[in-house]
């Protein structure tokens, strides 16, 4: 993304620090002569990997360094406060500025500077604040539980749940958010299962395309019902779980005494990209697992089990121990989110996502996806043209994966058929062998049913460019056209 | 921890930046002329919150910043390789210098920076790096997974299992880990679990001490077991499982025609900080969780499950996905550790720990608990000595818990019984509702067993000094002597 010339014209433009960012340096005497940068004119989209971007990602993380600085130095005397208690509905209000909400249009660099501070000011404990740490009760971390609250609540709405209903968390990675949703339905339908185990409930089966995640399957591993309950249900061509087929497993388990509980719909498989029929699944649905360290782009671990009942996650999970939370306390308790999971002390994934949120808006969510699914496109529409590629199931793909065979020259006039298949199995680990070698490209492949080893590029970061697409191409062909 | 005059003295000597450090700015023009400091003679002691450390650590996180900058501008070359691919016994050797192996004292600040570039440039892919990400395979990030096995094998020897024996992977939080324990030993015993589910085997039964965190039970009623199947054992006054208690416990199980499978020991329990007799339970075990994020001070996530028969972890775990796990890769595939794991997936929560290990070495890990003990044990002979502190259990403490009630004026006086518990109940809450306002201490409190609410402070920061302690009983007395 270019800067525009006034944009960089502030950019360059140094100025005394004159306190525009409020107490940087509360107390400190640091950097009392240093040159401060206007942020305020400036976005999280002109950082690197903008063109020309270095000098405003140095000030901009420099000046991060210092709002941390600043803050462990307060925090290491003893005259100052372990924390500065706000009732929830003070923080929710927004304190002196200090909004969770989530914008659709991105703020500017400067207010993002503010949010951190605010976010360390307002935080909690020390520890919490300075590790993203959610030791599980709102007095020790005010801020992440409020900002969770907000966040989950921007993604029911997006979903499409009612204002009133809703409820969920942030789960260490997307198995674990699969595996709470086999859980939480589970418990809805039995919940004596909790106490007295699976022996007091009746056999159950779960239901999951063909190409789902392999989360489904560890998931009734883990909990006791077992992988062969998991009903693996075909795909059309296209990867999509196949509607008739489904209602007939079910009828089939029904059929041998079991009780189907489950059924996981995906949007985007693993390796083809491909939607299930969502609509027609989710009328009997309960939960969604939502990972924004996928198309969004936020670091791992950032995943969400987001639950349409509220209650349902307390209810399933709760032990109350009461040596951590106590209900005698000066607030409302139900802010002490900790029984609601299967862990306890979490690592806080949700500040690294609103804090892009805050930094993209919504909006820039929606074009960084939006440049993704282009840039798989264009690959697709390269691939058709050539005679040494071969696509792995014919239309536009409707995610950013593309599937293809690479043919060296040897086996491009041979005919399809086992003979060319034995062959071509071993073409993509010979190319990514070679790729990891010279180390300039390197992309995965993979079988799937009676598909042999084929390249899968999923685009997913939004700094690639056409040009990025091309190397690979030629790349490819480099390296394989005499295989 | 004062530095000493000469350290002094070499910190604040400030040198042009003739390269000392490296290639620190491949490439880069950001500060061809900034001053740079040499840090081969300070260590991360030397770092707040030490005396005077202020300066120390803005530079060391200043060369941190630039480290990561020069590193991210040098990715976004096309011209950069995305990866640099070496195989695990060249890693492992040490290339130019690059130890991954884990030292009994603290390294300084120059290697701890030079260690930092290393892994950037042994990673694997970029977005592994940056992120501490590790997607599973070693081809994506080759050093985390060697990281891992260097500080696993590191802490097998401590636990003091044979070289060749041992297993491991890090888990989000003790309570996965925990979980973990449970999962491997029901399918070391019952492997048919995996795939036909409770149904196909007995009716378990596992033990845990009365005292012992509530993640036994939670995991017993995730896993399908049912929580009322875990068997809670009773308590000695000093919180440590009855050994003869445990042994009737079991036999009571078998004659109901339930398995005894699994025993949960503690070392160190989450209330009064008792043992359980480990070494009379530690003859059946498989594995131990141990969480670096407690006493080692590594901040959250940061917990690992250690098992001692190797191979368990991948048998009890692996789905073989083909989509992410090709066994026809050119290099030892048992490398890629994903599929040992339920997660898929995850974030590398060893990096911060090997760096620690890097900073303050075993010894340091060593001195930090010690000083939290001391701790303990001054703030135990300081309560023992007033009329207004009541110790909740007789004799020295054996870690870093110290339990205890505060008895306003008018309670000194009225003997122990169901009417003094009535009051000293609200105690606690109180005086913690006003902590709370005030926000100069926090501390935690809980009723347990037949104990009304008491106090329970548990040493875990380095940082804390005698001082902090006598403040904490000071401020318990002041807002709390009228109530």
């Amino acid at each position: 993304m270019e800067l525009s010339q006034a944009d960089r014209q502030h950019l360059d433009k140094s100025k005394q620090d004159t306190g525009s960012l409020g107490n940087t340096n509360d107390g400190l005497k640091y950097d009392s002569g240093r040159i401060a940068h206007d942020f305020s004119c400036i976005h999280s989209k002109d950082l690197l990997p903008a063109v020309g971007g270095e000098e405003a990602t140095k000030h901009f993380l420099q000046e991060l360094v210092n709002i941390l600085l600043a803050y462990i130095s307060k925090s290491l005397k003893r005259s100052s406060k372990v924390l500065d208690f706000h009732y929830p509905h003070q923080l929710k209000e927004g304190l002196e500025g200090f909004s969770l909400e989530l914008p659709d249009q991105p703020d500017n660099l400067e207010q993002l500077l503010v949010d951190c501070r605010d976010t360390l000011k307002y935080g909690g404990t020390y520890e919490c604040k300075i590790f993203s740490v959610n030791r599980f009760t709102y007095e020790i971390s005010p801020v992440f539980i409020l900002m969770e609250e907000v966040v989950l609540r921007k993604m029911h709405s997006i979903i499409g749940w009612p204002e009133e209903d809703g409820d969920g968390i942030f789960c260490p990675g997307g198995t674990m958010s699969n595996l709470y949703s086999v859980l939480l339905a589970r418990f809805h339908l039995f919940p004596a299962v909790k106490t007295h185990g699976m022996s007091a409930i009746p056999r159950l089966a779960l239901f999951t395309s063909a190409h789902s995640h392999y989360s489904i399957k560890k998931s009734a591993s883990v909990l006791g019902i077992g992988s062969e309950n998991v009903i693996v249900v075909r795909c059309d061509k296209r990867g999509k779980m196949i509607s008739s087929e489904l209602d007939s497993s079910i009828e089939a388990a029904k059929s041998k005494g079991q009780v189907p509980f489950y059924v996981n719909a995906t949007a985007g498989t693993t390796v083809y990209g491909a939607f299930d029929p969502l609509n027609e699944i989710a009328d009997i649905s309960h939960s969604v697992t939502w990972n924004p360290h996928k198309m969004m782009g936020v670091p791992l671990q950032c995943s969400t089990i987001l639950v349409k009942r509220k209650g349902l996650l307390q209810e399933c999970n709760q032990l109350c121990a009461e040596y951590l939370f106590q209900p005698d306390k000066h607030y409302d308790v139900s802010y002490d989110t900790g029984d609601k999971t299967i862990q306890c002390g979490r690592h806080v994934d949700v500040f690294k996502l609103w804090l892009m949120w805050k930094a993209k808006g919504s909006e820039g969510f929606e074009a960084q996806i939006n440049h993704c699914l282009e840039n798989a496109e264009y690959l697709y529409y390269k691939l058709k043209r050539r005679t040494d590629f071969q696509l792995v199931f014919k239309g536009k793909p409707e995610h950013s994966n593309v599937c293809f065979w690479y043919l060296p020259k040897r086996l491009q006039n041979i005919s399809p058929g086992p003979e060319r298949d034995r062959e071509l199995h071993m073409v993509a680990p010979q190319i990514k062998t070679k790729m990891m070698e010279e180390g300039f490209t390197m992309i995965g492949y993979q079988p799937l049913e009676d598909k042999v080893n084929f390249f899968r590029c999923v685009f997913s970061n939004p700094a690639t460019q056409r040009e990025d697409v091309d190397f690979l191409i030629d790349e490819i062909a480099r390296l394989g056209c005499e295989l």
